[in-house]
């Protein structure tokens, strides 16, 4: 049994827990190594308490869970099959109480799921796990370098092809062929490119809007390598742009400076939000930066822990997250710099790499 | 107010419930016009009882929603608020029964909803918008079929690539570009391209297997258009096949045209299925048939109905769903077959119209 398991396994005694049921296809992964998304098949990883794991799967997904899984017994369920039936049928010991993912499980499963074992209360069996996944393994960090490698490969030939007339869609159709021909797993989520007025859009669509002179233009985008996420953002202007666009840029780049440096073990999160959005403020662009300045990532694109201004709790080394200030200003524009940081014995590890001096493309 | 929303306010009614809570993204964007994917963050859509409905949103899209929905009065929710008490502060009326998405919102959430709202019970809002997105409208029936017609120009444009030698990633790498190219909105799921053996699992992930001549090829893709789906199967000879490969072929044929024949308002969902099942269960190939042979289609890639051979509710006018049997045997390889159909007042539509005859490509 992995050292994965046994923690888990080890939680379970400390809260007198009769068995956990796993859930969310990333922590099924993470436990096992077999990554499968079930859409709204049921599927689930389950730890009985003094018992070896099992895994209940699509019948449909049998033999790649069989490729793939470090957890052996596997149960197989079929469309017409009662899914609950076959775990209440499974399961070797009487449950009392039972840990079930409560950020993942929706009302209704939760319901079936506790009246097929017969559990009396549950308990969250996502903390222990959101609790180990902060803290990256040298192998995690190595996947996650990869990606990171890969999604500023991806930004470099995207770039050869902005010029003043090709819409945005265009470019994520090149970023995404990019993707696949240097061999990324898939993109970590729909690739952002916004153009002029647009980019004032945290999380606006890219469309047929045609790249112009004197605009900004923001990319926002990140691949997978072996389940994990990068997350990257840098914003150009397309040949010359106004002053104002200027500055922004550069506050912008300075809070992204300012909370990197704020980074280290034992500091809280807060600080961190706090370094970017005193420069923002202090520029009078306060109004215009609305989002936390940051968020965990790894097997999830938006993971703990959560870097904003009402978290107080402390940052450790292993942690990877995002610092991407932004100021977005309606019918103007917007600038986001967003780095992926790792937090080391020391301070911090800046994985990203892409330059971040402002510089004018297109031209 | 529009239909779909005096639909549920008199839902409300019938159900005695004080107020409903709205958080899947595709009802919001069903209700108001606006999507957006708040990731983690909570959003959601807010009928009360006898008042106008009001949206929560994430700060960072409040101007995204102010542009997109036709319910207009919106809060927005900055990261370091607490979502629950702005959803405590503006509901106007107090609750004591309340509807929330129970196949949606996971269990810590519905705790906090219910603890903020001083709900006493909750009764499931899904229910009813799932109700009303089986029956398709002419609208709605207009941006699938350009969903199809956009996935199967795709599929026509990646054939013409396929050689051997070439890999499967390869091939998906062309299909999204050609996606992005004629403008769909995204795809509706990651492509899947399996050469050879891997074409026996259902859910497999493409990968640098090199495709070779007298190998099965199969795709399943699809592209979104207006947040409508599309989801397409198609299986190839490279070169000449094997004819044990030809008799699954032409089973699977067999089995498709069965089920789209048995396809007609007032027969149960379990007619389809038993009819393809029989035809694959009669030429010996009952154990590679392990999945249901097809799912609802819509602003869901999975919606309902499910067509599977227990489901005895009753076909309806207005519906879309996919037939897709097939075989799959380890080792060799499997063939399927998907089509999109639309359930008319007649008999059925097939919306797919991509050739289904064995067809030999890459020579």
């Amino acid at each position: 049994m992995n050292d994965r398991l046994k923690e888990l396994y080890s939680f379970m005694e400390r809260k007198c827990v009769d068995a956990m049921l796993i859930t969310l296809p990333q922590h099924i992964y993470y436990l096992t190594g077999f990554f499968n998304e079930p859409h709204k098949r049921f599927m689930g990883l389950v730890l009985p308490k003094g018992e070896e794991p099992f895994l209940i799967v699509p019948l449909l997904d049998e033999e790649k869970a069989q490729k793939a899984s470090r957890v052996t017994t596997i149960f197989a369920c079929a469309d017409t099959e009662n899914p609950y039936d076959l775990l209440k049928e499974k399961l070797p010991v009487s449950i009392s109480r039972l840990g079930v993912e409560e950020e993942h499980l929706h009302v209704a499963r939760y319901r079936a799921v506790m009246a097929a074992t017969g559990a009396e209360e549950s308990i969250d069996a996502g903390e222990p796990l959101r609790e180990m996944r902060m803290i990256k393994s040298p192998e995690e960090i190595g996947s996650m370098k990869r990606a990171i490698y890969l999604i500023e490969e991806v930004l470099a030939a995207a770039l050869g092809h902005v010029k003043p007339g090709v819409t945005e869609i265009e470019i994520v159709a090149e970023m995404e062929y990019q993707m696949k021909r240097l061999g990324a797993e898939g993109s970590a989520f729909d690739s952002i490119v916004l153009s002029g007025e647009k980019s004032s859009q945290p999380h606006g669509i890219p469309g047929t809007r045609k790249i112009q002179n004197g605009e900004l233009l923001l990319f926002d985008s990140g691949v997978l390598v072996d389940g994990y996420h990068s997350d990257i953002s840098r914003t150009f202007g397309v040949g010359e742009i106004h002053e104002k666009l200027v500055d922004m840029y550069d506050t912008v780049l300075q809070a992204n400076l300012a909370a990197i440096s704020a980074v280290q073990p034992g500091v809280a999160f807060a600080t961190i939000d706090h370094a970017a959005r005193e420069i923002i403020a202090q520029k009078g662009y306060g109004k215009y930066f609305l989002n936390r300045v940051g968020h965990g990532l790894g097997l999830e694109l938006h993971e703990y822990p959560s870097i904003h201004g009402n978290n107080h709790d402390i940052v450790r080394e292993g942690m990877v997250f995002t610092i991407e200030p932004g100021i977005y200003i309606p019918q103007l524009g917007g600038v986001r710099i967003e780095d992926n940081v790792f937090v080391t014995r020391e301070g911090v590890e800046v994985l990203t790499s892409y330059p971040k001096k402002l510089t004018i493309i297109g031209v």
